[in-house]
């Protein structure tokens, strides 16, 4: 059912059974590497493209999740998912061979959290029984399509953020062990302005922050009901701009952790990631790898997600259009069991 | 709920309130002209781009139907929509403009359907008591982006498509009245190895059967179930392998008429369209725009609607790759009102 205005409150309490992360070589050397399930010592993982390396990483990240789940892969109903590539070919391909009805969606990197809210919403009506949401992004498949091949070396400034290479799915379930999906706020278009294709965590933060506004107000929870509340990649420069502009609306977000998973996934300080990480699958991994552990651990209780979309594409930049942006938060608790 | 393997029942039956419809000067040229909500003389509708031009499309036909529906824009609460450009630009500045909470989808072609099912699933849920569904493509932005400009004048054989250029947006409300969406199939990817960008509707084909037979399967439906049974934009060419497969499958789709978007659009004899229409906004136009309105007039009471979609890239296609395909069908009726 709707609760406020952009919220869809789960009464059902649909649980995340199982997850899969598949990481590059970057994030591997990361300070969260311990926390997936693989993790490549190659960029292109021995394949010939790197789009053939993108697909294989989701592949791999899908069969975790329905490993992981303890289920069969034909028990999975629908497999809702989508990626940065021109037309989604990563989430094409990997539904074609997993065979199962699929719904492609889009939100740049804030697909993680759309399609977990979608998978949630089909579980929690009684749709599906097992829906799986998937996400992926590689380093050198974003740099090629969205500015230059990594190969041509052009140097960026230190606004931009580095993609993340990596994968990650979930397996939504309509009962079973694991964290449970309370609500999710799906976003409106954010768009300030800015055109700087180099500077997308300035263009997200106020997405973010709109998104996170609106939660409150449609669920009537305050930042302190919440032991963390992770944005996707507004990275240094965003995650400042975000702080500001809470600061400025007097919401009281020290009251809670507030961070970004494009400052977590990387050690900013020591690897060269310009002002962090982004890119579908960086919310996508910290979230399903890191953040779902330490709920299972018992570290963290209730927890939202809100992963952050910069909706440009080279054509729009090109033709000189400012970034539309977007936020979708999703709440995920501590299950019972 | 689900019903069989891939289909959405909503037993809550939720209404098409309102539609849009807007075309470009070739789609007024042909037979379903007088169906539309506007009918642009101009393929630029005077913008400084194609992009704008497209963009301009689907804002109208938003407008449209929003008015049609009888409701203020703002009672809209979830906008769910797609289309063929790269990061679904069109939709996503629509979106923005429309200020509404979004949700990005692709589907290729198919986007029409999976939108309007989604839109449905929102409202049949109680999730929603409005959502929006809508899609839009523009011959120019297409051939631009997947052939080439159509400035330079490149030949095409005739197993080729015409890209639709239009728009059309559906609101679906809990209730009301209109006609009214029963349930919904999600399709699976089907790839059965073609690779010619130039042939989308056989590579189309098989998923548009694959959904189509799932359909029956799932609801115990029959071809006699429906007064008209038609897939989204396969053309001469698909709609003629669509027939023979549902032939050797013993499927008596003589028992309903079986026709196709791409074919009833455009005077294919007249018109200089290759082997028929194509694009996101083919089925969009003509199920919206032509196919309700017979509906409302009485002289269709259930149509099974089978949106196809060819998702392929530029850059699957550079590489080698088969073109993945996919189709989703939503069953409309005659609401009682």
């Amino acid at each position: 059912m709707l609760r406020g205005k952009q919220t869809w409150w789960f009464e059902n309490r649909p649980v995340i059974i199982g997850t899969g992360t598949v990481v590059g070589p970057d994030e591997g050397a990361g300070p969260l590497a311990a926390d997936f399930d693989l993790v490549h010592a190659e960029l292109d993982l021995n394949q010939k493209s790197w789009e053939k390396a993108e697909r294989l990483l989701l592949e791999q990240a899908s069969d975790f999740a329905i490993k992981n789940a303890g289920i069969r892969k034909d028990q999975v109903q629908f497999y809702i998912g989508g990626d940065l590539l021109n037309q989604l070919i990563s989430n094409s391909f990997t539904a074609r061979d997993l065979g199962l009805p699929y719904i492609g969606v889009f939100g740049a990197c804030s697909t993680s959290m759309q399609s977990l809210a979608l998978a949630a919403h089909l579980v929690n009506s009684g749709t599906a029984e097992y829906a799986m949401a998937g996400t992926c992004s590689h380093n050198c498949t974003a740099e090629k399509q969205f500015r230059y091949p990594t190969e041509y070396g052009s140097q960026k400034p230190p606004t931009a953020q580095y993609t993340v290479t990596g994968a990650g799915a979930a397996v939504v379930a309509a009962s079973g062990s694991g964290p449970v999906i309370t609500c999710a706020t799906i976003g409106k278009i954010i768009d300030l302005g800015i055109s700087d294709p180099f500077n997308m965590g300035a263009a997200m933060a106020p997405a973010a922050v709109d998104t996170i506004q609106t939660h409150f107000n449609d669920t009537g929870r305050m930042p302190a009901d919440y032991d963390m509340i992770v944005t996707g990649d507004l990275a240094t420069v965003g995650h400042r701009i975000a702080v500001d502009l809470f600061a400025r609306d007097g919401v009281p977000m020290q009251d809670t952790v507030f961070s970004d998973c494009g400052l977590m996934i990387y050690d900013i300080e020591r690897q060269k990631v310009q002002a962090g990480g982004s890119g579908c699958a960086c919310s996508a991994v910290v979230a399903y790898g890191h953040l779902l552990k330490r709920l299972q651990r018992g570290e963290l209780k209730r927890i939202l997600v809100v992963a952050t979309g910069a909706l440009l594409s080279p054509l729009s930049y090109q033709q000189g259009e400012t970034i539309p942006c977007i936020a979708h938060a999703v709440a995920i608790e501590r299950g019972d069991a």
